[in-house]
């Protein structure tokens, strides 16, 4: 099976230049002009780009929490995912104290493995460190190909572990050759400031955000890089969302020490104000971290520019308005944190990056969807267009204008973050191993064909028989 | 004319895998796997990897300097370049003040036309800015294809410019869509220190150290910083020694100013210590800025690393020991600034920073390629493997091991600045637009072959008739 | 009862000058050259400085830690302090979580009562807040005088308290008025990594230090800043040790935050190496934070000069070698935390301080005495020479040289961390409250001549009937 | 003569309590309560604070600048020093490249000497070094008693000095124990900038402003201290205006370097817009460096109070509106730079600094008067109220209320740049060396009674016949 696209101009994320693709069996096969061979389907990109398929390091996908479980699962949420161009995401599997690891990591691929449209993997939840965690953990990245780790440093007596167990945890990744991820935000602070607040009757949506001051997500960012430090270990910081954390990142990685930031598409266009909505309509805007005043978006895009973040994530963590959000209708501990953010990731950092000036089109690549593969063990299968990598290809056209709705999007959440939003630029067909899931903007792809990916360690690039492993 | 690259392992600033190459006309015109083509010679890698030509963003062949003129000049210096994996090189082209620009840029299409063996092209120096200069500018960006302008900060009454000049040279770069490039150190600071060394009998070779402080090169740097971020216009400080000057790079690039930093391979490797070297061995080591404590080469290293330092330049300007550095035996004011590098510059890059684990791969082809392709209007003729781009490219053996010495390298000059180094990895074959101008270590290449370069605009894709121009 | 002070040189933190002090029934009454008085007693000072007594605002005397007392009590050890100027402490009142804080106090004050020969007054620990802790906190500055609070950051288990608590004191100081003090280390990754040295056998007292670096001292420093900043209130970080901590002070500071620095005599002039001493020698050198690389020295003498810390604090904290230290022989987290500095600290100030041109000499009294003073609420009455104080007056000859060593000093406790060192400048009489307590180096106070000391809020002059109520 | 004032609380810049002062012969001797003497004269305080005669270490009396005189002499200048609380200023003796300087100094005694009503003192400019500037540079500090010197980096062919010659003022005045005062901005860029706004007619008092940029001010103090740094010498920077200049200033004060910092009245309460007053009052705030926004007020109030700015001048230079800075009328550049602040420097500082809680009552006496007399070598004779020094005593009201008014004010000057600005606190009587100046608010002194001081070197203390030279 052999396929040809034609007339596209193709970006990674150093190149930019026209040619045409040929794909063989879900990989590309060769990449030139007039290239003389028989193949089964001829492709036009007219004039298209053509982007390697994006990759989302960070979803919760059918994630329980709060009492409830986000909207969209591993079905929806990846069809949403690839209308927005993006081929692979990484879910965070969440595990329970005191039961082993193997049990959550059976759990999520049970939930993921005859639904999702496109690739996928996990990241790992690590809750605490115990000789039993230690024990499973150099089985879990060699054999099950999980090498990232997420340490939560907020939700007190939920998710949070202690300054020991991220210690250790760094200490142990950096020995076993994974990834450490952070959210970064002082638990205990917030846990005072939400019951003061609820104590004097403050229950509205704003007061989410109030009782999340940046200052306390930067100072958790600065611990958690010293430690990274004190451990010569490997660091990468989900959803930042202000300067103040910002500076930290970019503080460590002067020093030369592995520090990694991601930010979202919601903290570079949206701000603190849509909290304030009436009519309860602020519950739409709730995560962690929360909404930034609208200074800290000039910032983020000046960090991407400069290199100082590295990646885009979705934090695609999805629960309607209506019989989700507003369980936290009387107290905004109660609302679910998360929004939709998946299918709309590329879109709005193209139309709001690249068309803007703010980054340039390599960058847009390397933040979507390269740097992710690199630091989370998948390149070169996925994050490039490169003779024998995946046939993972966005046909993108970069002057349509569409307007964001949840009218049209492709997620089974009831509303749309973006909502009125306009963008230029959008994915007019998507490729997953060389299979359209996406063909002129319909879905024409089928459940359980994504495929849970094992990746490399930390460092090292994925081994895709050609004999070119290579660290980092 | 057609060729075939096979059994090689392409790296570019991004990806690095396997397949074979196809050049066709100068041009790459497919790579892929099994590239079932007829074609005129098969050049078998073994395993070797395939690398986008080096450019070496600084250089100075034939210059005159201090009442003499470099060793080489573009006839050996070029093909001391191409040894060393080097296709393009930017030469400065120096001005005298009262005169037409125009003079001083054909005075150096003479000094190159016949002679270099590679492609090469022009910075223009600017000693002054007057109706006469600004009048000149518009058409030597257009018409000429120079788009990065050289200020000197130092060198009093010599090539220094006064702030008042770098302001306004920032300001029409910004308008003209040119790059200025700074050589920042305190001129004035210089000149009292080094006649008052003078006076005080210090004479030897150390005291060029010593009347240069890198604590000057650090104010020059930030206060040439301050200007770009004050013009908002774009900035590439040449040849970053020390810590100083680099902290004031990373804290205006944190701002999202335009400024780059270029080191170059003798402050990653050599210090201060080698100025003391007895019987006026010194006097080999003596350029500006000059070698420095050891501590800062690490911080030199963890910057490249980072991306605080972009990328690396020779700084050749090669002088002979015997009979020009000489004329500085009791002064060392009048020993010729400058040394030879342009040969070892990429084996140095790579043998230190990837073999040892300070770069990855990737960042190594985009230090010593990719981007000063990009910063100076060349990408993608030149600085990837990429269909469409020219043919350069370099056939590496990572694995071979070879000690740096003036007996077996290529240049006119009569020592060599890292004489006794053992290096790893060399250049077995490079090509330049398709032809061979080093063939298994031999020289097969031809003076005048190369050509001069126009280049793009600050920020422009250049247009390879590929309808692919692109603002970056 | 008159007393007239002739031929001394008055120092205070501003000024330095000849003239004659009238002491009249425990306070300075007049000031002035041929004070034509009657008087009972006339003082010669022959020439020596006449300073305000030392206030040391770091004590731990009849303290229990780790099943064990520290060797000085109230007597012992305000003898010692007198010996060395010090005519003033203030120590740490221990309480109990579920406990009344009024509890703690009363017993602070059975352990005082009779025995202090100088005057002294009490911070108090708080290791939690609730309702109880809220309510009676407003007497206990108001009635009681204690207008300082102690949080701890490290002892896991035994004294730490989590942000949240800290943040809520710093909250409730700023409401009521009180100073929060913060031992500032890392508390959960030093338990981590404490417990990991035993699990591998480390046991020796370096490990001490090895498993407190100077990277968690800054990290806790900067994160109780960061919660001072956030709560708009005022923080005094106890036992500054090392540079990484008086960074984050003085980022503090410059952005206008109320953060003060201790430092203690033992990390201007002691390194870590102290801690390798053979025979188990290092326990003597065992306290918290540990002792640094001697670089760290010049960085907090700097920081002295250059005012970004203020106070010096002896930490006092006595343990014999023979018989509690020795508790922790064959495991370092055994040995009781601590040292005698409370006799040395004055001497070691002016003597490394003064002597080697490192700060000015009244620098030294603002340093020793006026700053405490002022933060803690007890200036004028103490920390000055001027008329309607207190007079706490140290006759010190600046150019006496001594050796200090156990055998020679005051202290109960068997050894001297300062054993050896020769200072030059010594207290040759001392005078509290008008009445020497040391005369020509001979002791000649009395247990319960001391008093407690009622300190005004956080900002105000204490009102010493002078109508002078001022807040600074 | 004996003079003895009661009922006055007395400050110094660590003290405040209330005490009685004897006079004799110029000087206290004596301060108490119940001062049983004999006197001629008894002076009721009534309650006012009794405050150090300010120093006012910057004035331009009787200066030329672009073809005019300043207004205001050494008569009319001290009789408004005087009734603002300031009994000394240190004026900048100008000097003529090419001159000796003792030609300089002659001339500024000149105009001095038969008509100051307070103490006053010179700091010397120095334009150039040479060999004649060496070899009379001893003699001023040993015998004339002038040991500061002035380096202006501004004002392009007329004071600018390059930085050679700033690099070597440094290294002499660290020889001979001198202080090196700096104008701290870009004069080259200045130059350019002020040259293209006039040709792009851009001529209005705004564009004063809008050509000399914060961060060109902020580049040339950072330059400075590097120099400072570099020569291991002390540096006063003059009038800070900015934060780009003062986080220069912290930067260094924080690596232990001698870098001082004043600031001035009217970069505390005026700002940017005023330059755009209409009818050409902008005029009126033309200065250098030129008013700031706003934002820039807030931080230098924080660096007083942290202790990075330590002192406060008046930069006095006053032209009047109608006849001098009407010079400028159809030209910026042509308006005589400077304004009248000696009157209201003091009352400024107390009303918006001490009565709006922004520094304490000691910092301001430090501020305004302790510090400059310890940086430039009066300290003890003037500075402080303490035995021995001189009777420069302000009666100061602090509850008193008045509108600054050039109808009121008792300056030469035509108006007055805080004209309406309503200020609490101000000086009633005004004694300097024990005779009133200024009583009741009436003049009472006359011209000539001012004397020259001669200060000491750097770093000592002012020998007063008491045996306490002193180091600081």
């Amino acid at each position: 099976m052999k396929k040809l696209i034609i007339n596209g101009k193709i970006v990674t994320a150093t190149d930019y230049y026209k040619a045409d693709i040929l794909i063989e069996n879900e990989k590309i096969a060769a990449i030139g002009k007039k290239l003389n061979t028989d193949v089964d389907e001829v492709i036009d990109a007219k004039g298209a780009y053509l982007l390697p398929g994006g990759i989302d390091p960070h979803t919760h996908l059918d994630m329980p929490f709060g009492g409830t479980v986000t909207k969209d699962d591993f079905e929806t949420g990846t069809i949403g995912a690839a209308f927005g161009g993006t081929t692979t995401v990484i879910d965070f599997c969440l595990t329970n104290k005191g039961e082993p690891l193997k049990n959550a990591i059976k759990a999520w691929h049970d939930k993921s493995v005859d639904k999702a449209v496109i690739d996928y993997s996990f990241h790992l939840m690590i809750g605490e460190i115990n000789d039993e965690v230690l024990s499973e953990l150099p089985s879990i990245i060699d054999n099950e190909g999980i090498s990232s780790f997420k340490v939560f440093m907020a939700y007190k007596n939920v998710f949070q572990a202690d300054d020991g167990t991220l210690y250790r945890t760094l200490e142990t990744a950096k020995k076993l050759g994974a990834l450490v991820m952070v959210h970064a935000e002082n638990g205990d602070v917030i846990d005072y400031l939400t019951k003061k607040a609820l104590a004097e009757g403050k229950t509205e949506p704003i007061y989410h955000a109030l009782t999340r001051p940046p200052e306390i997500e930067g100072e958790a960012t600065g611990r958690a890089a010293k430690l990274t430090e004190l451990t010569n270990s490997q660091l990468y910081v989900v959803h930042v969302s202000c300067q103040d954390a910002l500076e930290k990142i970019a503080e460590a990685r002067s020093k030369g020490i592995d520090v990694w930031g991601e930010t979202c598409p919601q903290y570079l266009v949206l701000d603190k104000t849509y909290l304030e909505k009436p009519n309860f309509e602020g519950a739409k805007y709730v995560w962690s971290p929360p909404l930034r005043d609208k200074h800290h978006q000039d910032v983020l895009w000046k960090a991407l520019k400069s290199g100082e973040l590295q990646t885009i994530g979705s934090d695609q963590c999805s629960f309607d308005f209506d019989g989700q959000k507003s369980l936290g209708k009387s107290d905004f501990t109660k609302i679910p944190n998360g929004g939709p953010m998946i299918e709309d990731r590329m879109s709005i950092l193209f139309s709001e990056g690249v068309k803007k000036g703010r980054i340039t089109l390599n960058q847009f690549v390397d933040i979507t969807s390269t740097r992710a593969a690199k630091l989370f063990g998948l390149f070169p299968k996925k994050g490039t267009i490169a003779v024998g990598s995946d046939a993972d290809i966005v046909i993108f056209d970069q002057n349509v204008e569409r307007t964001i709705s949840a009218k049209t999007h492709h997620l089974a959440v009831d509303y749309n973050a973006f909502e009125g939003m306009k963008v230029t630029g959008e994915p007019i067909s998507v490729l997953s191993k060389g299979e359209f899931v996406v063909k002129n903007k319909a879905f024409v792809g089928k459940a359980g064909k994504g495929k849970f990916l094992k990746r490399a360690k930390y460092g090292e690039q994925l081994d895709i028989n050609q004999e070119v492993k290579i660290l980092m």
